[in-house]
């Protein structure tokens, strides 16, 4: 596995990472009906850097990094990150959140910040965990989840 | 006093009451070098309602509401104020607050989040907790301010 900036070629295969986690519409709160190029718009925006993760020459992975906040804010970093369903539970989102920490490391961050982690998701707040996050914050109700309804996110945070 | 939609016939005086704070860069993350039409176009924003403070035909104060997230998180209500700094302490941001809660009531929002909300700003932290605020988040040291060095940012929320 390969992980590398994504180009303007990679934008159906990183569609296609993304599409079935945002339309699910259980960890993001993108619109579940956003159209692909209002989702590209976000993903691989301008103010951000977008990479992908690459396995056999097929995508299997996307993550950007950011700054959280521009202006005061700007030391800080932020992340979001999707796993390929079909190769999941295989390291993919370990592999970016590492990758993503040397990196915001290089790009000089001084911390990063998830900013809206939805407390039914288990297996990701542990793997931020894994890594020396802390929740900093813990939203009453916040997200509405397509299945369980109103529930808590987590604001999780690490010095780098 | 009265609390009204800006329109664009205000831009300019909206400015007059953003820039001098935005400059300061004390208690928001703009870019403190951020232009007019930069400052404008977010603070009078097409995904917002953007409200000004009038007394005596001057506009004295302005504020926005927000979803603060699409998709699922959509229920929750933003709002960011500035008051102009001649009419300090008197009363303006506890106006534009009682007014962004009934407004955001009416949108049929269910709860409001303040998401940065930086530790050295008491007198705001105070008017907030005044109105049934409470902090649910701490994030350390993600605000570089002008004067004090690194400080924290608190989440505020209250329910509707």
């Amino acid at each position: 596995m390969i992980i590398r900036p994504a180009g303007r070629a990679d934008r159906d295969a990183v569609w296609d990472v993304l599409e079935p986690v945002l339309r699910e519409g259980a960890t993001y709160t993108y619109p579940r009906d956003i159209s692909k190029a209002d989702a590209l718009a976000a993903w691989m925006g301008a103010d951000r850097e977008t990479l992908v993760a690459e396995e056999d020459g097929k995508i299997i992975g996307t993550y950007y990094l950011r700054a959280n906040q521009p202006g005061g804010g700007s030391h800080v970093a932020n992340c979001g990150f999707v796993t390929d369903r079909a190769a999941g539970r295989r390291g993919v989102a370990r592999r970016m959140c590492a990758h993503s920490l040397e990196l915001a490391r290089e790009r000089g961050f001084l911390a990063m910040q998830y900013n809206f982690v939805i407390a039914t998701n288990t297996h990701a707040i542990r793997l931020w965990e894994s890594f020396g996050f802390e929740t900093v914050g813990r939203l009453p109700d916040v997200f509405n989840h397509p299945e369980a309804g109103f529930v808590d996110a987590l604001v999780m945070y690490r010095r780098l």
